[in-house]
């Protein structure tokens, strides 16, 4: 193995859009505020530790020298973790409000939690969970 | 709006996987330390704030009660950030020391940057990138 201090971190998550204005007001309603380095070109979010960008598909797929021709169920899910199902409940109204579609609506699940998805305007799939093994801190962080 | 306080933070990122134990391997020679919780059914990796789980892409797509018909490129990358374009090229190293796949060298991009691209097992994304615009911390968390 190689010997280098390799990050045990995520630093940044890009969902690639179609467009970008849409997806961009789409997230501002949800209630993250774009920061430093946005423009029409890109769109970055600080959410705590991770950030998360909004970029155009066509170039993302350039980007990384892969063939743009994806479709169907992405296989990421992104999630927002509640200490509540009332507050599932009120997480995913909001998103909706915001212009998210229902993908499933929040009910108890399998694994003893309680859970709903929504997709975002590309189809980006964000569950939104309580899960009672999990901690759950006051800026939805979860310890394991 | 509904009000509600929603969270301005991505708890965790599920990755859909083919064959669960071929991808945790991965990850755990990339440096990646599975975490309470994980069994033959699914897996976490608690990383900072953020959780990274695997689980299998088919009930995955179940639990969102999507089809599972996806195909090409996911439209989501996941990136790590360094602090110097040497740092980038060892990380890419262990990277593929451990099993990556190489889907573009490092290299000076045209946003200013140092970057290259790998895919885990499942083809999944991950970039390894110095920008030069913004602050990297010792855990390689970025601030914007």
């Amino acid at each position: 193995m190689v010997q280098t201090p390799y990050f045990s971190a995520v630093s940044m998550v890009t969902l690639g859009v179609a467009d970008l204005t849409r997806a961009r007001v789409f997230y501002e309603a949800l209630g993250f505020t774009a920061g430093p380095g946005s423009s029409e070109n890109i769109v970055f979010f600080q959410l705590g530790a991770l950030v998360l960008a909004l970029f155009p598909r066509t170039p993302l797929a350039e980007d990384a020298e892969v063939a743009d021709d994806g479709q169907g169920f992405d296989g990421v899910t992104l999630a927002h973790n509640y200490p509540s199902e009332e507050a599932v409940d009120a997480a995913m109204a909001h998103a909706l409000a915001s212009g998210a579609v229902l993908k499933k609506k929040p009910q108890k699940v399998f694994w003893g939690g309680y859970s709903g998805y929504f997709a975002d305007p590309d189809g980006h799939l964000w569950e939104v969970a309580y899960n009672p093994f999990v901690k759950v801190d006051d800026h939805g962080i979860v310890t394991l």
